[in-house]
């Protein structure tokens, strides 16, 4: 199993296809990993926040696991999501992912309550000690948990061997910059995943030591991200910086929403407008209650399709 | 049914006792409701955030439902809180609550997404369409969701029938004001509960007219917060505010923990070491993250008992 | 002098009348202190978040001292805030009010740098010592300066006689309980000062315990607060409430710029509008950068304030 | 004069060298200058953040400029800070900044009130209005001034020739690329510089194609952050990245007073601390009211410099 190495490559966290009613349609599911896989992602991360992790009831969580492991088939790695408060309520999500067939899990930090650093540190242990060997990755997301993950809280527990690696999506830099150095620095770790979640920093993460991405755009241009690291990889960094500045440009199709709607309706809204324009998913339907695009904001995610040459 | 009518007076969040396995314990669960029913309580508010709602798996919620409604048989109302992130999620709550016999439903805005103020009407509005004729109170509770709800939000959804009454746990007490006062000024609202969360301000909050109070320390002292209501209501402000005063040395047990711990697991740690040296719990068990009290806290928690004439 | 024992009453933050070219308009200023004292106001507050203190420079300070100081001739006392990012720069506006004859200091906690609790008690100790003498206020405007005074830093900084009073603008009515039972219980505090500049809870307040209030509100209509404080000493606590009432509708003339520009502009330009429509001051003008009202929001304004009964 | 064109390379933010009695120390300060001059530095930043100067009087501030501009004596450009709450303040200090002979003006957004993107705007309007030519940067520092400038605002003002340029630490490295793309892609912009507060990611941010830095650490360490530049722009990125992750470890210095101070005061002091131990300047003196570092503190600080080969 690839996951028994570090984690490496363009792992989009997957998004949600749902029925006008709400259901999950899992005839656009497969064909978005068709989408992505076609695309050359490396592994698929399952049930993140730009998989509408928070907007889904447990038994679409289950109907969105069991139908892409068996999809996928062992074909790359699968990485679940176990998106939720605190730990008791996080370990039924770990077993549902261990029962699917799921290759790694996913956890944030307990929201809602508030914790104290020595309190998310035994969250984590919790839920690496109830994943039944899967590996465990951190997913550092202040802008939704309100905590940010210290460099030392996660190399210590990658010291500890109770995480595998660290989904940084908090936007600093600098702290990103830490665990790769401090993972490099410390003898006590081996082994240890350090992927980027921002999606417009992926070359310069890469360039700083960074081993992958999990970009929520990957879902619309799953190519133009595999490129671009392949292109780091091969150290055509110019190759690298051309893509992800079209990349940039891109991902403003995010803001067509913003001022009538939240943050989280306008980026996933969009992400999915992408996808039904681009023939991929059947419905640009979003969870309630964010407030869907209206048929103008749609085209102009088209206008940014055709912008980045996807149409 | 009395919450047909304005919901009024003490409704303590009740606490979840656990096991040291961190199952429901329902036989101090039954004792805890006992105790508040001795003490005079006019309603019970189940699986709120002093219930340790964030962290308990939805068979322990369930658990706690049918074990309370079925004992309190009908004696006084019983609310249900449906704490989650997003609208379907909540919808599941929401109909186990009603399943199980649930007198109202207590719900949050989203959180963890970004939402926008429409996004949480349309929230509400779903989650009182899917109630089944139950009361909806909104509970504003900005340090565990991050969004406040504004006076004109609440109002206005007063106004549509969406909303029976507001908990309001955001201690901005010139919010609070502004609500109890556009319920009497608007034509458009009527039978709307306001309740206060402000466990320190209920005799201030009584005097402003708001109806009632939802205490977490009510699971410690519910007869000192009915005397304070009961003060209050027979014009004895004297009387409820020396209660209020005592009471407020009292809280001062949330902070025994502080420093070594997270403010949940200190408040609520503390609550149920009160409860367990009272006798009312089997054990002061809290749900993981959380730190335990050691044994020195919990002697200091016996010493705020002590002061306040409990033990 | 009254300062010498405890501050109490209806204190206003004094508006900072200007010219349409941003100069102190000394002749409004004048009528403004005339108008505030006719209302039969217990002390003065300038300089502070009301009186535009962010906006001016430093010569502006020293002429709003100098022209109230003189022109008040020791009716009542004069308080004088030295709002600056930290120490040294505070030392500087200490020194002018002194040397204009300010009868007390009301300094915020350091803001802009990122400063330790420990650091916040050293600030208090330096302003106290720079003092000759005056009284040292400490002002709690976490809003402003992102920082909260916690209950017992406030209660240890009185107790070492570095602090006369506090003005709570927090709006955590918890914590100024805490300080007004703190001040009650602890021995070695002595002719204390709390006061609220939370302007819609003024008679809870007292309720509770405080001394006074600082109502940017009362620039407006002191007459109203003035009565407010009359009939709560007076032990009427409906006339107090009903006046309290009276007073939180007319404040919701702060809203009529709101969305088109800042909460300062909007709230400051409304009470400059007012005291402008009052015929109390010659020009609404308030400091850039902020957007000055337009004829359609004074015109709400004065709305306001004849449903008030101020025209 | 070099400011004409855009401003590129290392500017470092000087310290302000204090005496034990906190007075401008001027003979540590043209040391240091030279210091930094013969480290090949650019360009100088006065009265930054890291200059101490929201602690610094204003007659310090001036005693700064007039030291430094004369002895500088035109090698290189001197930029001045104008950093205070709002913009009649600010306008002071670009006076002083001016008749000092600063070649540039540094300013902040707004801080202490509460204000509006398009107040923010005037604000930043009004200082080149006054600033008699000199170019002016935008200095965007959300965690002291708690707003973050959008890249739609930068370079709105680009295109209306208000700002030459921007100074970004907010640590949004999304935002950066924005207005570096932006700058590329709109074609009213011209001549426009974009500078990095980031010292941990200066090698990725001059990657994507920013003008230069203006780093704190760069006062300790001036010939590391030249060698980066340098190494940058003649292509050779492994040894710019080297050069960066050997000053990442150095920058692990601020850290030795946490915890016991604020962040302010651990940093600057250990960068005072430095500068003291490598005989640049006198005294290790910081302003007040920001703890001391200790003994112990500093021998940890002369540590990070024999790890990163400065003594």
């Amino acid at each position: 199993m690839t996951t028994a190495q570090a984690l490496t490559g363009v792992i989009p966290p997957v998004c949600t296809p749902l029925t006008p009613r709400y259901e999950v349609d899992t005839g656009s599911l497969t064909r978005l990993v068709d989408h992505l896989l076609d695309g050359g992602v490396d592994a698929l991360f399952l049930l993140g926040s730009s998989s509408e992790a928070a907007f889904l009831p447990d038994r679409h969580r289950r109907v969105v696991l069991e139908t892409v492991v068996g999809h996928v088939a062992g074909r790359v790695p699968v990485l679940a999501g176990v998106i939720d408060m605190t730990t008791l309520r996080v370990l039924d999500h770990v077993r549902s992912a261990v029962d699917a067939g799921a290759d790694g899990i996913v956890a944030t930090a307990p929201f809602y309550a508030r914790t104290h650093p020595a309190e998310i540190r035994d969250h984590f242990r919790a839920i690496a000690a109830a994943a039944a060997g899967r590996p465990l990755y951190a997913y550092d997301l202040p802008v939704s948990v309100h905590s940010k993950l210290t460099p030392d809280l996660v190399l210590d527990l990658a010291a500890e061997g109770v995480l595998a690696g660290v989904k940084d999506s908090s936007g600093d830099e600098g702290g990103l910059r830490s665990v790769i150095l401090g993972r490099r620095d410390r003898e006590d770790i081996g082994g240890f995943s350090v992927l980027t979640g921002s999606e417009l920093t992926v070359d310069s993460a890469l360039w700083m030591g960074a081993d992958g991405v999990v970009p929520g755009l990957g879902n619309v241009d799953p190519h133009g991200y595999v490129r671009l690291l392949r292109s780091a990889w091969a150290g055509e960094w110019d190759a690298a910086r051309a893509e992800q500045e079209r990349l940039l440009h891109l991902f403003e199709l995010v803001t067509v929403g913003r001022g009538r709607m939240g943050v989280s309706a306008s980026a996933l809204g969009a992400f999915k407008a992408a996808l039904f324009l681009r023939g991929v998913i059947e419905h640009p339907t979003t969870a309630p209650p964010q407030t869907p695009l209206d048929e103008d904001e749609i085209a102009r995610v088209g206008k940014y399709l055709a912008a980045a040459g996807l149409v």
